[in-house]
């Protein structure tokens, strides 16, 4: 399990690199991980498509011949830790100065408020590319920021102030489950 | 709101009649109504595919040109409620006497497993289509019939004793949230 993981990741970086989904393949496996080793039960999403055309080829089987990827509404990934819900997304930024909020759609923002509110945690992942860098972000500082700013990025040093740098290791590859015990630390429930 | 609500749902009725697609299409609408209405937020996850072939018909498009549905290791619909990780799935059911579970794959079994040791809440609703019944059936009592039986199928009588009845109304359509309700009051956490 540690050497495939390991290898998989490899070979991944090398057919994702430039794309934007090194951050995506590195939370997969971690989640992975976390699953194995029955820490936590977080999956992503698979991405919604819109289906134009079907074909039969056979009477049980139904191959898609025309389809769409569709914007999805909500964000990648959810599930669950220590019984509570967690709902995320990824997000790659090649900016070092700040982070661009047309990265995230508004109703994603609305989803994250929903998600708060319902009692869930919800964040986000960003990896500043050219800094080497991971931070979580929580969705009442994201929501703190919008609110109080009229400007369509959030500068690097309010990730420096409010967000959670996410160390990088062999396994698992992003702990970001370390960064939420320490919210819910800090939260009454 | 309400109006096209039911208007949809007399259409996807006729739509989905004998495809199975009843209970799905009466979740998806209450899982609707309850995110408006601020009580929940479910939502079904979209099937995963497996893309074999794109087309890039303009620079920023991809259109997809052949893919196959796999099938999900985890369940259809997941979400929180009251600060609660809810995933579950919609089954229907053609027998009168008894629920085969070939209907639940075991990679399935393992999840609901999973997430109930975790802390979130697992169940199956079953629609039993002949006798116009819809049950809850949580995934305790799942496994518990599975690891006490060596059949194949869970007879009427179980769901009778162990599962709860979720009644048909105008909106909510399928108001599941209330036999949650119960099964959180009997919970310590």
């Amino acid at each position: 399990m540690k050497f495939t993981n390991i290898i998989k990741r490899k070979n991944s970086a090398i057919n994702f690199a430039n794309k934007g989904l090194i951050l995506e393949n590195d939370i997969n496996i971690t989640n992975e991980y976390y699953i194995n080793a029955d820490i936590a039960l977080i999956y992503k999403k698979p991405t919604p498509i819109k289906v134009v055309k079907v074909d039969y080829p056979s009477r049980s089987m139904v191959r898609i011949k025309d389809a769409f990827f569709e914007t999805p509404s909500t964000l990648d990934y959810n599930g669950v830790y220590k019984g509570y819900y967690l709902d995320f997304d990824a997000k790659e930024c090649n900016s070092k100065t700040s982070f661009p909020l047309s990265n995230i759609h508004s109703h994603q923002l609305k989803h994250m408020e929903k998600v708060i509110k319902h009692g869930g945690i919800s964040f986000i992942i960003v990896r500043f590319n050219l800094l080497d860098k991971v931070y979580i972000l929580f969705g009442e500082d994201i929501s703190k920021f919008i609110n109080e700013n009229k400007r369509k990025s959030i500068p690097i040093n309010y990730f420096e102030k409010k967000a959670y740098i996410v160390n990088l290791s062999y396994l698992p590859r992003l702990d970001y489950i370390k960064i939420i015990d320490r919210y819910i630390g800090g939260l009454k429930k």
